[in-house]
Formats: structure tokens, C-alpha cells, sequence
């Protein structure tokens, strides 16, 4: 992968940074954030501001351009991705690293006195916003919002906003209705005392009203915002979707409803009047709701006094907790997505060895494989798809200039996943087609060591999620080895699959306490630059636990695999597991064939073997 | 132990909520929280002011008097205390349970509209007050100000502040000078731009000068602040203590100095006015580094624009890291230690069976062996002596109204440090004199188990403290078992016992990552309330870990126990452990015979038979 040159378009953004058609005064930093206007991770073409301007196309990562310097903040997962990207107008700062500043301090060492930052309002979360704004004061200078997007000035080919047709989700699939979501939603509000809500995150107002989209890649969100009242919904949404007579219906657009259930419909570019409108009309002791993550724009929409600004929202912390309906889903979603990963195993096992399989053909055929299942609606995320030394990529994609041939010689690491309509799944499985080196083996074995660990784990009620993550890096850090990324994400149901507000880190943000019906990935890995990467994910589900003591009655939670892929057994060192973990992967593995071998003879596959063969791990 | 009757107190201090005399405007709320004004854990009587308007007398709590209410918010080691020294006059509010509000949610939730919350500015921290104060003004409320402190208006016979003489410790003790100190302090300075540097915490000043002090009981600190600049030293103390010739001789204030190490010593009264003339005198981008959990008064004497907080100061991480001679000091302090319980632990064998010993007197023979050791000073804290039902009250003081027998038939808990002139002891050690139930052997085995987690986990350098909590958790969690308190504290030397930046606990705060050469405790425990209480403490060093692989150069760390006292074997169910955790009861014991038995030898003490017995576990 060769890097973008950036020199020219370096060379036009510092121009428009001082141009008086842009900036009423010249700024002398300019920051471009990650995500869009609703701070999504995953976004759309239209909002790759970030890649357009540095050719790093990760996840997550923030540049800062100044007049002479041009900086990437992103994590672990990317160093080596952003490094290739990049060309050498950029420097690299690994977040994480005990050296590397922050950005607020890196601007204030580099700046000259008084100095402008920029950034779009529309694009940096408030809480951010403040952060930076303080630390900028403190030290003299001034973080100003800059209107027009600065980027989107001198990006000629920028592409249109999508703007695609609508899914309706029905009882089945969501378990509540969305008139009941909007009840909820409304105790919630009396509780805490506010009278508006406004919802910024694609996958909040998807979720509210049972609707799905595909203006996102891999995320079955659209783009809209929603503002509910006690007695007002107002739905912020563009094109003529809402044209269509399914989602007049779902919506019931078109019946003589209780006027507190009517949804007014708005035009996507309206939020900002309308909220200005909202915050002007409030008396004194009148609340917003607003995530401190929405946009500094629609925060300052709403006077100050009038803001009441939550780390999370109470719709994402309903949307976390799934019900029976949406549990029921994801158990379906995942024994389907093992049924195409078996599969898929089947297949490599086969064709690998005769040296005919890309990384790049080798994910296309799992999601070929996927396809076939019923309520297929598409992949989840990119996938991973890495031999050798790009498994230590750690959020690799294959593309033709890095494209490495599978062999029986090397490791090789597939973490995918898709959007079923019934659920979204997301796993990652390491493997070897010839004969693994110790070395590898070991590595691998810690890595299930700690997988276990966590899967495993009893943990009293209320606990947080960074509270386990230590237990996957045990066996790792006992021989001195670590990974650079968190242990485990939130994952949604035919939602997003990455969401908040828990996960396992050992990064302390402000994660909520795990729950019973809450789903998380578990996947710790091992990286070894240059050379390969190992990582085990399953998707997880919060169950209470059955202990001895019951911790006082204070109730005990663990974790049930709702991934039922088997890990290859080949890879693992059993002298280095515990009789404990040794019952754990044949526990798991008898489970994997009685309920994926029961698929895949009900769908009529009598091609896969690959589960079927000997999985039973037999003691050291 | 029962109650303190407060209904007159609450009725007077009600009063004084509202006079003229003290306040310019009523308030309908007034904060007491529980520290003095250098925000110190331990306080002198005169501060007292918690314990003296409710009768909680624990280390941790706020109260707040409303004109209906008085709530005591305290966190799990002290939820059976406060309860039982609060009359019912009193709520007693659980940190740390999820249903418990914060006390500003509770303020809102209780006060009429527009209120006035009243608080002593010198003794809330300056975060404190930033985030009720920003909490209360959004739900209409105010936080206010109130010179003179409330409390002690109505306490007629508060004791006055001590003033007691001051020690002087040499390099030996040190390892490094006070000059030399300094200019480490002025170079952190220089790196963050600042030009001053204000010290409130009593065991900065005492570490920067290398003086120790008994003004506070258990902590050798004396009140005084100091001021710090590019060129100058100020220190404000009060007393006649800075006539002592070893003092001035210290100091060197009598001999001709460099300007810039020459010290104007200045009334511990004149500091506010001192730094509001230093904050008046200051030009554009001259900063003043202040702690953020300096009280609000002195924080506020400095313009917000020129103030630059932060939560730890450059001297708090400095005296964390202990050099060679603090170390060492520690490790002969941890000896002396070590011989004083073996003699109390050979004694009690021997009088327990008796009937002879209760709380009391154990605590004192405890005193009594510890104060013939080479340069005792005092004990480090309360000595927490418990039998039976009283272990489970987490910080337990035997009073004669507890005071219990110990008895061949409970649980006793032993958790008592000392100050020694070169280091810092806490200890806590659970036995049994007769034969313990397979329950409490049980649980203390569950409780070994953790501690051992901890103490020989490897991590890799930047750990964190609080990631490694749930490794001491482990083994209870999996029966339905915890404690609700954190698992360690730092140590300082010949210092506080409880000290800041490190600690390993579940709670998110801000620690610093361990380093080699910080000394923290590991004292996980299990609770059964009405029962007993289980401890087992040790004081560790961080030192540097050898690992097979070594985090690829990024070094490891791991802990050695200063703490040389045996563990009760009888107390441990030998068929829980694994053959790594018995390894290292075994050679944990080896070395305690080792240097302690040495010791014990060396000063002619024939009497001890304890730690000399068989203390070799054998496998299950």
C-alpha cells in the first residue's frame, strides 16, 4: 500500500485556513476529526474527511494540520496501518504511548502565541469541544468555529450524501414497539425533569422507531436526527423515504393518532433552526437532553442553562440491554454465521493448500457463504482478512497492492462478522493450515488462555466492564507479552457493531455496569510485528451466574458464547492449559457441533465436515 | 458503642445557617466535609468538625445539614460504623451502592428552589467545589462561600491547632537534599511554563524539606504551606519551632545562601493574603501550579487565568518513587516490624487460651512491642484490633464499650502499622486460636488466593494500578464472594500511610501508573457481617519483573513484599490452592524465617518461637 501524497492538498487547505472567503480571521490549526455530524464511527464517503486529506483511512484517528505541521492521533490498532498510509508531510502520534502528547498540548507547544485553532462545529462532540477550548484558553489561545467545513472546500469530488430507502423492523424482530420506546423514553425524561430530547446518534434514532437504513456502510443506520418532546416527535429526515407507504404505515404517518404519538417529519438541514427555536421558547428550569457527545453546534444551540448533557443517553443504555426478541434474534444470526464460517473452514481447508487463495478471495468467500443465509442484509464491518505478517495489522484490509497468498506456511486471521435482519455478528478466528511453530502455539494458547478467562469469569452485579480486562492479559503479561487494543466492544442487534455504553478496556472511560441482556465481544490477541497475529472473538451475552454464596444476594453475572465457531484445535499448546480451560474448549466445541452440526443437517450441508471432525481436546 | 445525640447540635447549627452574624444570606444546606484545609485524610482534633456535628468519626465522609435533613455520605468500610455512632437524626448514604445519590443529585432532590448551599472555601477542594457548584447552579441552585466555618461557631470547646517541634532527617534517611529537591521541582516548572508552585498538602512540605512533624496523630506532618518560585522559597509555619538551632541549621537560614535557596519564613495565617498578592503581580501567560484538590480559598486567590492545576503535583509523583535510602529504610523499618508481631503473635498464643486478652489490650502490646524497636516514632494509623462480629467492621477501633475478648473460638483481625524514623509500616494479619470452622478457612484461603494474584502478578510497564483489582477479586467473585473496599494504597516513607498517585482499586480515579520503586499495600479481605471479618496485608515494592519475552522491551514490573510476617497456616484450606500459590506461601515463609528469624536472633530474643515453627505448607 503506497501512501497518498498529500503535498498539494496540504498546500490548499493552509490557503483556505487564511482565506477571508472562509475564515474571518486566519486560523492557524485546523482540526479534522473522525467521525460525521452524529460522531459515527463508521461513516459515509461523503464524510472520509480525515482519509481524503492524509490517506489514513482507519477507524479512528483525529489530524491536526497547522501551518507547518500535519499530525494523525490514532490507537493501537492502526500504528502500522496509519504509518503505511501516511506520506511523510504527516507525523504519526500512537495514542496510548506513554510520550506521545496529547492534542491540545502538542498544539500548544507548537502554536506561536495567540494563535486560531479551527474545527467544524458540526463535527466535534461538546465534550470535546470544552476539553480542548479550556486547555487552548489556558495557554492564550482560541478554539473558533469555523462554518463551512474547510476540507469540504478544497474536496472537488466530494460525493453526495446517500440517502437510501428504509427497512421496517416489526414485533419480532424488536420486541417493543416504537410508540412504547417513545414511552419509555418519556418516563425517563419526567424522572430526570427535562422536556426535550434530542437524538444525534444514527444508531439512537434507528433503534427509537424500529427502522433501519443503509446510507452506512456496514451500519444499518440513516441519516436523521429526532427531537421528542412531551408531547411533540419531531423526525429530521431527508429524500422521499418517507414517501414510502411501509414506513407511512410503520410510522402510521397516516392514521388519527393521540397527538403526543404523531410524528412531525422535518428536513434533515432543519435541526439547527428548530433546536435554536426549542432552546428560545424554554422558561427558566426547562431541560434538553443532549448526549455530551452530540456536536458542539446543536449543543450551543440550547442556552447553556437550559442544556442537560449525559455521557449516555437513556436510549443507549436501553438499546444495550436486549430483550427476548432481540436476544432470540442474535442467537439465530450467530448460528447461521457459524453454519457460513463451518463453511467457509471447509472450503479454505481444501484450497489453501493448493495455493490459490488470496486473502482477498478468501473474504469474499465468506461473505459469499454468508449471503446464502436467510435475512442476509450485508457485511458488519470490513473484514479482516490477514496472513502472516498483516494479521499484525491489526485492523487490516486486504486490498490489491498487500493482497498475500494463504499457504500452509503461515497464520492466518479472519475477523468478520454481518447484519442479519435478526442480529449482527462479529468474530474472528485464527488458524493454521500446515503445522503452527511453537512459538505460534504458545502465543495462541495465551490468547485462549484469556479469552477463557473472561468468558468465564463470575462477577458480582453491578460491576464494570473494565474491570475484567486484566483477566485476558494474564497469561500473556506472565510471559511478557500485551496487545494494544481493548478486550471487548458492545455490539448491537442488526445495529452497529461497535456501541456503547459498555465494553472491556483498559482504557477507564465511563463504561455503565454490565447487565443481564447486554452483549459485548470478547477478543484478546497477541501481535507480533512482521510477522502474524492472533486474536479469538466471540460475541458474548451477560447471564446471571449461579454461585455458591450469591454475593449477599447482590446476584452474580457471567457470560454465554452466542458465537458457536470452533477454534482450531491444531493451534492450541494443551500442556499450557489448566484442567478448568481444557473442560471449557470441549464444553464449548460440543456445544458448536450439536447446535451448528443440527444447522447445517437441517439446511441440507453434508459438504462441511469441518465441525464435525474430532474437536475433543484430550488433557496434557 | 452508641450514639452521639446530635438533635441540639443540628438545632444550633440550623441557627447559625441563618444568622446575620455569619452569614449574608441564609443557606439552606451546609457542607461538612471531612477533610482540613490541606485536604488531609488524617486530621488534627481542632478539624474534627465531621465527627464532632455527627458522631462518625471514621477517616471518610461528608455530612450536609439541611433545615430537614442531615445525610453522612461514607463509603464501605464505614457503613456498619456510621450507622452505629449516628443517631436517627441522621441518613447514612452508601457510596458505592447504585442506588445511592451523589450529594448534589440528593441536594437537588431535597432543597426548595433558588437555594443556598454554604460550605468552608478553605476546606473543599477546588474540584469539589467545581463540580457541585456546577451542578447545583444548573438545577437553580447556588453554592456559596461561608468565611467564617460554621462548625466552629458553635463548638465551644474546640481544641486548639497544634504546634508541635519538627524533626530533621538527613541523607541518610533521604537520600536526596531539600536544595536538590527543589531544583528537580523548579525543572518540572521550567517544562510546564510555570513560575509558581504552591504546596497544601502537609506531606508535600514535609517531603520537600525533608521535616516530619506530630501536629496530626499517626501522620509526621506539621501545618504549613509553601510557596515556591523560580527564585524563591516561602514557607509559611507557625510557632517557635523554626527557633530550633537543628531546624535553622537544616534550613541553612542563618548561613549565606544562593537568593534563589534562601527561605523567608512566613505566619501560617499570612498564605491567602501572600498568594493573592503573588496572583495580583503576575503578567499575561505567568502561570501558578496549584493541586486541583487545593481548597477552593487558595485556588481562587490566583486568577483563573493564570492558575494551571493539576490532579497530581510534580512532588506528590516524586515522593512516590522511592529512592535507594528510602527504600532500604523501608525494608530495615518492615524488619523491625516484623520482629515486634512475632513477639505479639508468640505472646498471644500463649495469653489468648486464658481468657486475658481483649481488643484493648492486644492493641496495646502490639504499641508496646513495636515502641522498643529502633527509632519508633508512633503507630501509623489506629490500630484496627477485632474479634468475632467486630472484624467485619471494615475500619474497627476497639472502644471500651466494643472491646471484646479474644477467644479460642473467633476470627481475630490485626491491622496496625508504625512510623519508624526510616519508614512507614501496615500490616494486617487474621488468625485463629483455636480451630477455625471450614467455612472461615474457606474464605481466608479465597482472600490468600488474592492477595497472592496480586502481589505476584506480572504487567507490563504503564500498568496502572486499578487494572490489576480484579485479580485479588478473582477467586471470591468465582463463589459469589467480595469486600467493598479498594484492594491497596500507596505507602509513604516515614510519611503518610495512605498516599496518592498509585493505589489498586475498583474505582476509576486518576492513579498514576506503577513505577519501580513505589510502595503500594495489597489487602484484599472478605466480610461477614455479625460474623468476622478476614484480611491479609502486605506492604509491597514495585520492582522490576523477568519475563520470557519481555513486552518487547518494554520492560515489566512486578512486587516484592517488604512485609515479612508469617500467615496463619491453620487458617488455610491447602486443597484450594494451585502448586504455583503454594509455592509461594512457601517461599514467603522461607524468607520470613530467613530475615526475621535473623533478626530476632540478632537482638537476643530467645522468647519467639512463632515465626520459627513449621510454616512450610504441604501440597494437597
Amino acid at each position: 500500500m503506497s501512501p497518498k501524497i498529500t503535498t498539494e492538498l496540504l498546500k490548499q487547505l493552509r490557503q483556505v485556513m487564511k482565506s477571508p472567503k472562509y475564515v474571518q480571521e486566519p486560523v492557524q490549526a485546523y482540526i479534522v476529526p473522525s467521525g460525521d455530524a452524529h460522531q459515527s464511527e463508521y461513516i459515509a464517503p461523503c464524510d472520509c474527511r480525515r482519509a481524503f486529506i492524509s490517506g489514513f483511512d482507519g477507524s479512528a484517528g483525529t489530524a491536526i494540520i497547522t501551518e507547518q505541521h500535519a499530525a494523525m492521533w490514532t490507537d493501537g490498532r492502526y500504528f502500522l496501518q496509519a504509518a503505511n498510509q501516511m506520506d511523510n508531510n504527516w507525523t504519526l502520534m500512537k495514542m496510548g504511548l506513554k510520550d506521545t502528547p496529547t492534542q491540545e498540548d502538542w498544539l500548544v507547544s507548537v502554536l506561536p502565541e495567540g494563535s486560531k485553532v479551527g474545527v467544524d462545529p458540526f463535527i466535534i462532540p461538546a465534550d470535546q469541544w470544552k476539553r480542548m477550548s479550556k486547555v487552548l484558553r489556558s495557554a492564550g489561545h482560541d478554539l473558533v468555529p469555523i462554518k463551512e467545513n474547510l476540507i469540504d472546500t478544497i474536496w472537488t469530488d466530494c460525493p453526495q450524501r446517500p440517502c437510501k430507502p428504509l427497512i421496517t423492523l416489526d414485533l419480532n424482530y424488536t420486541g417493543v414497539s416504537w410508540r412504547d420506546k417513545i414511552v419509555a423514553l418519556r418516563s425517563k425524561m419526567a424522572e430526570r425533569k427535562v422536556l426535550w430530547f434530542v437524538v444525534t446518534a444514527l444508531d439512537e434514532v434507528a433503534w427509537l422507531f424500529n427502522l433501519r437504513g443503509s446510507d452506512v456502510e456496514y451500519n444499518p443506520v440513516f441519516f436523521a436526527y429526532a427531537v421528542i418532546g412531551m408531547n411533540t416527535i419531531r423526525l429530521f429526515i431527508d429524500g422521499d423515504r418517507m414517501m414510502d407507504p411501509a414506513v407511512r404505515e410503520h410510522l402510521q404517518l397516516d392514521s388519527t393518532l393521540e397527538p403526543e404519538f404523531k410524528i412531525q417529519v422535518m428536513p434533515y438541514g432543519s435541526i439547527l433552526t428548530e433546536l435554536q427555536a426549542v432552546g428560545a421558547s424554554l422558561s427558566p428550569k426547562e431541560k434538553v437532553w443532549l448526549s455530551d457527545k452530540a456536536s458542539y453546534a446543536l449543543t450551543e444551540a440550547v442556552p447553556k442553562a437550559y442544556q442537560y448533557l449525559t455521557p449516555y443517553t437513556p436510549i443507549c443504555i436501553a438499546k444495550a440491554v436486549k430483550n427476548v426478541s432481540e436476544t432470540e434474534g442474535m442467537r439465530r444470526a450467530h448460528v447461521k454465521d457459524a453454519v457460513a464460517l463451518c463453511e467457509l473452514f471447509n472450503w479454505l481447508e481444501k484450497e489453501v493448500p493448493k495455493g490459490t487463495v488470496t486473502e482477498i478471495t478468501a473474504a469474499d468467500k465468506a461473505e459469499e457463504f454468508r449471503s446464502q443465509q436467510k435475512d442476509f442484509v450485508e457485511l458488519s464491518f470490513a473484514t479482516i482478512s490477514s496472513t502472516g505478517p498483516n494479521g499484525a495489522i491489526i485492523h487490516y484490509k486486504p486490498v490489491p497492492e498487500t493482497n498475500r497468498t494463504l499457504s500452509v506456511n503461515e497464520i492466518y486471521l479472519l475477523d468478520s462478522g454481518a447484519q442479519y435482519k435478526d442480529g449482527t455478528t462479529d468474530v474472528t478466528r485464527t488458524m493454521h493450515f500446515g503445522t503452527p511453530s511453537a512459538y505460534e502455539k504458545e502465543c495462541f494458547t495465551y490468547v485462549l488462555k484469556g479469552h477463557i478467562a473472561v468468558s468465564a469469569a463470575i462477577f458480582p452485579n453491578g460491576t464494570k466492564g473494565h474491570l475484567l480486562d486484566s483477566f485476558a492479559r494474564s497469561a500473556l503479561w506472565d510471559c511478557g507479552l500485551d496487545y494494544l487494543h481493548g478486550t471487548g466492544h458492545g455490539v448491537g442487534s442488526f445495529l452497529n457493531v461497535h456501541e456503547g455504553p459498555c465494553g472491556i478496556s483498559y482504557k477507564t472511560f465511563a463504561d455503565e455496569p454490565l447487565e443481564a441482556g447486554m452483549i459485548v465481544s470478547d477478543e484478546p490477541g497477541y501481535y507480533e510485528d512482521g510477522s502474524f497475529g492472533i486474536r479469538i472473538e466471540n460475541v458474548v451475552l451477560v447471564i446471571p451466574a449461579e454461585t455458591k454464596y450469591n454475593f449477599k444476594n447482590r446476584g452474580s453475572l457471567t457470560f454465554e458464547p452466542l458465537t458457536l465457531v470452533p477454534i482450531q484445535t491444531k493451534m492450541i499448546d494443551v500442556s499450557l492449559l489448566t484442567q478448568k480451560e481444557l473442560n471449557w474448549v470441549n464444553d464449548y466445541h460440543q456445544k458448536c457441533r450439536e447446535v451448528i452440526g443440527a444447522e447445517l443437517e437441517r439446511q441440507g450441508n453434508i459438504r462441511t465436515a469441518w465441525c464435525h471432525c474430532n474437536l475433543r481436546l484430550l488433557g496434557p
